[in-house]
């Protein structure tokens, strides 16, 4: 199941930036992925990859369209993979119904709740299918990868860190959705997809997983603006998971940056830090 | 008529990305216009201003989140405004019934037949009203101004730094429609905003001004993509445009850029070399 089609190519920064679609066996239906093959891409090269996870309402249009982050990945020499938020047209009732749950709002969880559960499992589709995809089509250095993200993506990347100790090389987040089962957005997702159960949401909420985390040394990446409408409604909470890091031992870098919002105009404008921050990680 | 409101801010790459809408006295209606305002910005501060023109379709959000430019805004210290692509909301027949003709599409020129005329006034608008708009409001330093776009918009700065000589320091384009007298696009749009009367057409024609052309010293900067689709269909002729400049000694830079197409993906790789050559000639 890793025959990929091509949907579109557009030549950008010296490097191509495509789209492609592919049936997901995961999630039961087609998804398409984004993914930017920087100039230094080639038949007989290997390169790192970053995994990017968007935020809610996204597609995986809006990172390669805003970001402004070819210019960086094209620099360092990184392949970058921006996967859909959801999975798309599956025909659940209500699937398109509201902006925070369903279509456009996996969370990057793995749904156990019926009828959610059929199609909804982000998580392993993000860390196990879509990485043999990008793996089997294009070659990259096995193993050498990062991920990050922005509000729920910010929160994916997190849990795909901490779940799969290891599996990456580092991890950053722009204005996380950093305590799911502590703010309105999460609570909602959560019911939804995982049910009443609060003991089983603690497994998909970052703050709850770094103070149980047993893995390999790991730093955090948060980056927060701090005139964030939705931090000011108590839907980021990045102070719980700077003090669940604090509590635990485990490092992390919190750059908190005046007046700025929880816009793409707040993530192109330090993309390129965390670019820097990640070809540290993955180039030697 | 020069007072605004402001419709949105957001901090980018430490200034803020604005949008204000304003009533048109030129237009006949309410219009919108991004402006970025760099960190330089301040009420003792007097900085340069480049114009922006977007291409079919467009409006004043294109360019502010798909070309990455606040960057080079920032670093040089430079306001950029970008204005709407056409009136909006006029109530005319068939405004909105076709992508190159109407809404989206003045094709900034001055509409002289019925029922355009009373609204679509691009051209007085762009270099007259709007001008005004931003001097009073934003106080930039006088007179040190330069123009750009792309496609329809491209076109556009050529025709405003043509028309207008020595207004604009410098005028570049993005793969621009350079002879619309000539191709299906520049054919439909005078035929509906100027009429029958082919003659007229050519005080609109950038290839034709460019052979008519008596002012100061001006050098034009085109910037193509080979793999450019409208390019392919003889929309674009910037050929015809480059022969002109050579017949009538103006003096020209056309830069093809191999495999890179019309899209954004094709600005956002090359804007920052647009920044570089208008800085050279706003900021001494």
């Amino acid at each position: 199941m890793t025959q990929i089609t091509l949907i579109s190519s557009n030549k950008s920064f010296g490097g191509y930036q495509k789209i492609y679609s592919h049936q997901s066996k995961e999630l039961s239906c087609e998804m398409k992925f984004a993914i930017y093959l920087p100039p230094q891409y080639s038949s007989e090269t290997k390169l790192p990859v970053i995994y990017w996870l968007s935020g809610l309402t996204c597609d995986e249009n809006n990172f390669i369209q805003k970001a402004g982050a070819q210019k960086y990945a094209a620099e360092y020499g990184i392949i970058v993979v921006c996967p859909d938020t959801s999975p798309r047209n599956v025909n659940l009732p209500g699937e398109n119904d509201a902006y925070d749950f369903g279509s456009g709002a996996g969370f990057y969880v793995d749904a156990i709740t019926d009828p959610w559960r059929k199609h909804y499992k982000m998580f392993s589709y993000v860390t196990v299918e879509l990485v043999e995809v990008i793996n089997v089509n294009f070659s990259p250095q096995p193993g050498n990868q990062s991920i990050f993200g922005h509000s729920m993506g910010g929160h994916g990347a997190l849990i795909c860190a901490l779940r799969n100790p290891g599996m990456y090389k580092s991890v950053s987040a722009f204005a996380p959705i950093s305590n799911p089962t502590k703010c309105p957005w999460g609570e909602k997702a959560f019911t939804g997809y995982l049910g009443d159960n609060q003991e089983l949401w603690n497994e998909w909420d970052a703050t709850e997983l770094v103070a149980a985390y047993k893995g390999p040394a790991l730093e955090i990446f948060i980056d927060q603006g701090s005139d964030d409408q939705f931090l000011k409604q108590n839907q980021l909470l990045p102070q719980n998971l700077v003090d669940a890091c604090s509590k635990a031992g485990i490092s992390y870098i919190y750059k908190e940056r005046e007046q700025y919002d929880h816009s793409y105009f707040f993530i192109a404008s330090f993309v390129s830090e965390h670019f820097a921050y990640h070809a540290k990680h993955l180039i030697n």
